[in-house]
């Protein structure tokens, strides 16, 4: 299983994500914006996703919280802009932890014969925001939500 | 009157206004988010503007429409993220005439002492989508737009 690419170069602030997996685009962008498949693979292994509120269209509102073992709460809150479909989406995205920091970020779904390279970018308004981002163990999180994602979407397709 | 001071870095895909106007900063955020002020100062002088939506809180959906004299339409779309405030503001914007390509734009209004200092950042997520906004004879409208503003406040203060 590969790994997720991380493009994040020094002075720019934006924040590349690539992978591909072995499904077809509208099943990955299903498992972006249906609640029940997010809160199965977004994030590090150890927490626990509660979506709070999940409006997939333009101007929906959505936020959802992230608990550890410890028992912290990492919340997390945005909005869509435009009605999101399989050729991609875009949302606003906004720690509760740093209030007032916050980023775009785009998702595309591109069919590679039945197979989907996803490209995530997010857009920061300043290379500290960017910077930040990458200092809060993200690499991790990352890794851990695409893998966990590859397995989520093996498992939808074998039922 | 001094002119708005635009940042663009080659390579950075930021665009920072700033501009100090002779007013409060509740009257500043007023003339952002009561659309019938911001017909009064937004863009270009040869253009007229005309609001489709323009709802003020967190997931509102905002859209306007500039005319020029020769009946060209160019329409702009975009959402609230949070609740604006006089403290300030963040959206999303896309040009209806370049679709997909979104940014995110967020202003602040900070008390210089019964002035307002204005600072616009725009994010977007490629330096080619921030170089087409550069290359779209934006300059003359950022200072069209903080020329206007400017006397639409002077004429709200002495009213």
């Amino acid at each position: 299983m590969g790994k997720t690419e991380i493009t994040a170069e020094p002075g720019i602030p934006l924040i590349i994500l690539t992978r591909e997996f072995d499904a077809p685009p509208e099943l990955v962008f299903r498992a972006h914006t249906d609640p029940d498949l997010l809160i199965q693979w977004l994030g590090p292994r150890e927490l626990t996703t509660t979506v709070d509120r999940y409006e997939v269209r333009n101007g929906g509102v959505w936020r959802y919280v992230q608990n550890d073992p410890d028992g912290n709460a990492y919340g997390f809150h945005g909005v869509f802009h435009g009605d999101p479909s399989p050729d991609g989406f875009a949302q606003t995205f906004e720690f509760e932890g740093a209030p007032g920091h916050v980023c775009l970020q785009t998702a595309t779904f591109d069919d590679r014969g039945g197979r989907t390279l996803l490209r995530t970018v997010s857009a920061f308004t300043s290379v500290a925001d960017r910077d930040a981002m990458i200092g809060s163990d993200m690499e991790r999180g990352v890794q851990d939500s695409g893998e966990r994602l590859s397995e989520l979407l093996a498992r939808l397709q074998a039922s």
